[in-house]
């Protein structure tokens, strides 16, 4: 996993129907330099500017009500920046 | 997963069949600064110069309709560009 | 797999259930410059500063004893810093 | 997946029964500044100095005949080389 | 895969119980300027100063006796350094 920070929302009417229903976070990397942004599926509501936890790749398919293209999801909200 | 700005299309015409029927698009990532273009299938319709979300990984096998050797697909073409 | 130092622990009160009940761990790479700390789970009981082995990806699945959306996994607690 | 140009062939007498059989390639990624060679199982015929389409990760055992150990194939071969 | 050299092994006695009884190796990249290490589990018996061949992810798993917290496996031994 890795800690970002939501940065933005990212809007894609057209898309895959088992992407529908789930908002689009583009997340900054907390601790990379290099500043890849990526985008993740959130349910759990998190907010702009708020730090969040992210899993990438398969395990994704776990916490999924049904199977998506899906390889990145928040997956917790850090309760404080670590110091 | 990543936004990505289609610049071309692949063609090739030896390939595994299961490819077959998929448009093959070069992507430009957008965050990224050292421009590791990459090649995604697509069935939605992405033209040259779209922004478009790309997913990666075992998660894209979920959106195919049989199973076949591509780990990138586009799975949305993003409405604006994100400020 | 990766060696990593152990540099702090994140709490995500906000999380998906099946993350419950796991310890998350900072890790700092051990081998590489450009220092991107991840967040692994940890059930071993590796503290700060310790030296520790992360597997990623989907076999973090065979070691976890539910389906959990957890991509790195410390699989053990390296005995001494290698030389 | 990525366009990568096949550079020469790596010979490893002493590997696994799985992956006899399979010529293996080493590709020079054609879009990366940093040259990463790598090494893909090829079944499709590629020769040194043929640019070819490789995918990578789970999305491999879709395109082989049986399980093996290989995490990247060249999957086509691009028909000229991107403008 | 990639290339890499076998430079040091590297003992957890508190790890796993499905990763006992794998050799874990230290390995250096063969083509990579930034040298990021990582280790793999041996059981084809590489020592230190070969060249072997690395598969990672999900692939390694069908090559393991059983399921085991592994994401990278040497899978070969290369006959001779490529020019």
């Amino acid at each position: 996993m890795i800690i970002g920070k939501v940065v933005n929302r990212v809007v894609a009417t057209r898309k895959y129907d088992e992407i529908q229903g789930y908002k689009l976070l583009i997340i900054e990397p907390y601790y990379e330099e290099d500043k890849k942004f990526f985008v993740a599926a959130d349910t759990i509501g998190a907010g702009v500017g708020e730090l969040v936890l992210v899993s990438f790749g398969s395990s994704v398919q776990t916490a999924l009500t049904r199977k998506a293209p899906i390889d990145a999801l928040v997956v917790g909200i850090v309760d404080q920046e670590p110091i």
